[in-house]
């Protein structure tokens, strides 16, 4: 290891950062399907999306043909303060696994927000305050989403009005303390604000709310408020187009040692860090630059591409968006609780779900107890305390990593490393104490989810 | 500041990362006094203290003359893990309080205890496992600490026993929780597991603990236990030739872009970080070569520098330690309960306390309420979250910047950021609330606690 030229961490300097963001829909033969008006079943137009989403995300959203969009300096200064992230040799796993890959992770936690979602909330932010908005609201569930939004709207001061499912918000108050510390308002949700708030809360009075429902508020409450508008931390393809800093940091760093990936993994839950983190990558295996095998990875309890058709559907469950075709599981599926809060959508970004459906990416569901055996045996050896979420990708390198213990084969495994756990010890405590359990979903239940899908001609 | 030569945040190469510890009592020309028996009041010689700590961290606490130890091999890999820590511009901090300085920041919170305390955890494991112990003991507190050595001991496969104060135990499960994924076996202290702990238990029913309670039962336990040492975190002098690393590497990494610091501040409870942080440049200093002011702060609840007196105490307030020299509140002197659990401690380094009393160091003590301030301020700016420790130095480098905007000096200030704040979000929760009080000591009280200092010839 002494002679090891690659160093156990690599980061790129400042004027090495990427200035552009990659598209890699550009380069894509089939082109992810577009958005469509729910009533309509019309494409949606920048007209339809106006009143929800800020002009230039618009763009950024609809562009299926521009490969580069360039990353304005206001957000590069941003990107300064907490980037690069660095790209990390695993020594120690490989050590500890006596496996024959050289394993890499690109590790996005070293930012308050504790994971990579600052790399589009910035970029939404921004765009915000240049249209002269005032502020803008958005959903958070296991709070990451909501930090990373605090946090760019303090930088841009700009309000953010935060919707947090009420369970969490009551669970996890130290999320909720980050979020008030940079200047967010923060709701739990159903609340009172808001017509479709009332409507729930009336319906079902001592709800601890849902995902679903803090969505439709975060959007009611955007678009009937004067100079706001509605942000989304994953799912859309304008938050995978800012997540593909990651990838191009990643193959930055690569190329500098002339290393070249033979597998890249990531989890996925809206797709967004796992799209940006191969998007390169995927774009030179396109091209035929590349030869390297991609792999999802999700939850077994929420098995998007495993078990779920390729099909029309709503990004909510209160059925209000524009339908996306996509890897879904139904807007209605209602994936059992697990602590991986971040894995927990039904469906899966369009660019990934056509790239799967091309078979140009394969996904792996995993049981939720494998993935914090991983997690812990990843932390005693490499230091870092991994997120619930990230540890899904920790689990496939490992079982890729064991393979080549057994073939011999010198692999070059990468994968992304999302987020840091410090806000999931609760998790970590069921997991020491025995009390985790692993929740599928029968066909049954698929079954009847699938039945409500939308029928689009 | 497009401009600008000096990028947001310098990262050493790995192989410009240091190879040597210094020892900053080397090159002083009134050494720090002596470590006390505290019987016969005489220097403690390498056999007094052999059943209680490593040999090797021994010589290292005994030594004032060697001016470098050499960083083993195996200590420097686990280095390369989380280090290089970068040295960060604060250009958005500058630009905020539009003042000409120029302020720097060391970030030592990029690792998963989330401060310094593995700089030194690490070491401590390190020689444990050379000299073939099976195990160490310590106490923690706010649990930085207690982390540190849990991953510290997980990497060397090194049994690691903790005593964790009660009320901390019970109100900070997630850091138990993470030095469990660690491996780590976390008591709550005051047990039953010593005899030092049942007899307080039996005098004090019900109490919830103190540090001074589980380092008397840490110490218990180790010198009773075939195989084990304990080991600490701060005060001793070993803690801060580990904690050199931090100013060597700022030093480096300032020399290779020509800055030279004006004012260099730190927080300062032990004093192991803020001495690791100005050794090389104290060193300087010493040798007529830099020309720096440098200024520890403390909270005023707890002002050990600049209300405290200069003379042997006990380390611990079960008063079964040595006697060290030192700014002293006095042994038996209790806080007031505060956010910044890591500088509750009576006395100072040794070290750092004869620079103080040779006027090459100043102090200033400072309320909890205007840290807090700071930290919010720093937060949303630099998007970093600091902890309530940290923020101490937050408060006087910000009041140091804000004095050059009115004399328009553009001083170069450098600061220590020990840590982040994740784990103390019930702190900032009651900032937020506006239920922060502040404490200080009366006269009295800190005249009853000086009078009980022994007396030394």
């Amino acid at each position: 290891m002494a002679n090891e030229q690659i160093p156990y961490k690599i980061y790129l300097d400042e004027q090495e950062l990427p200035k552009y963001w990659y598209n890699l829909r550009a380069d894509m033969k089939n082109k992810p399907a577009p958005l469509l008006n729910p009533v309509t079943h019309r494409p949606m137009t920048k007209q339809d999306l106006a009143g929800v989403f800020c002009e230039e995300l618009i763009e950024q959203e609809l562009d299926d043909t521009t490969p580069y969009f360039a990353i304005p300096e206001e957000i590069g200064n941003f990107y300064k303060m907490y980037r690069p992230a660095p790209l990390v040799r695993a020594y120690c796993l490989e050590k500890y696994l006596q496996t024959p890959a050289k394993i890499y992770y690109k590790f996005e936690g070293n930012n308050t927000s504790g994971s990579h979602k600052l790399n589009s909330a910035i970029a939404q932010a921004y765009y915000a305050k240049k249209q002269g908005l005032l502020g803008v609201t958005t959903e958070t569930g296991a709070g990451q989403w909501g930090t990373a939004l605090s946090m760019a709207c303090s930088y841009f001061d700009l309000d953010c009005k935060v919707y947090m499912v009420k369970c969490s918000y009551e669970q996890k108050p130290f999320r909720r303390e980050v979020m008030r510390t940079y200047g967010a308002s923060i709701t739990p949700s159903p609340s009172t604000e808001t017509e479709v708030g009332k409507k729930i809360l009336a319906e079902h009075p001592g709800t601890t709310g849902s995902l679903g429902c803090a969505i439709s508020e975060a959007v009611e409450k955007a678009s009937k408020t004067e100079g706001y508008r509605y942000v989304l931390g994953s799912v859309l393809n304008q938050v995978m187009l800012h997540q593909s800093i990651i990838g191009l940091e990643t193959k930055t760093a690569m190329d500098k040692y002339g290393i070249k990936p033979d597998v890249i993994i990531g989890c996925a839950g809206g797709g967004s860090n796992l799209g940006g983190l191969i998007a390169p990558f995927m774009g030179d295996r396109i091209k035929g630059k590349l030869d390297c095998q991609f792999i999802a990875v999700e939850p077994a309890s929420c098995p998007s591409f495993t078990r779920g058709k390729f099909a029309y559907d709503y990004c909510d469950t209160g059925m209000v968006t524009p339908l996306a075709k996509m890897c879904t599981l139904g807007s209605g599926f209602i994936p059992a609780p697990s602590h991986s809060g971040g894995l927990r959508y039904h469906g899966m970004n369009s660019t990934l779900s056509q790239l799967y459906a091309d078979g140009l990416m394969e996904a792996r569901a995993v049981l939720q107890t494998e993935v914090f055996d991983a997690a812990v045996q990843f932390a005693r050896v490499e230091g870092t305390l991994p997120a619930p979420e990230s540890s899904h990708a920790i689990r496939v390198a490992i079982d890729e990593a064991l393979k080549c213990r057994e073939t011999g084969e010198e692999k070059t495994i990468l994968f992304g490393l999302t987020g840091t756990g410090y806000f999931d010890m609760y998790a970590y405590e069921k997991y020491h104490d025995g009390k985790m359990s692993d929740d599928i979903p029968t066909d049954e239940e698929l079954e009847k989810a699938f039945a409500k899908l939308p029928h689009v001609e």
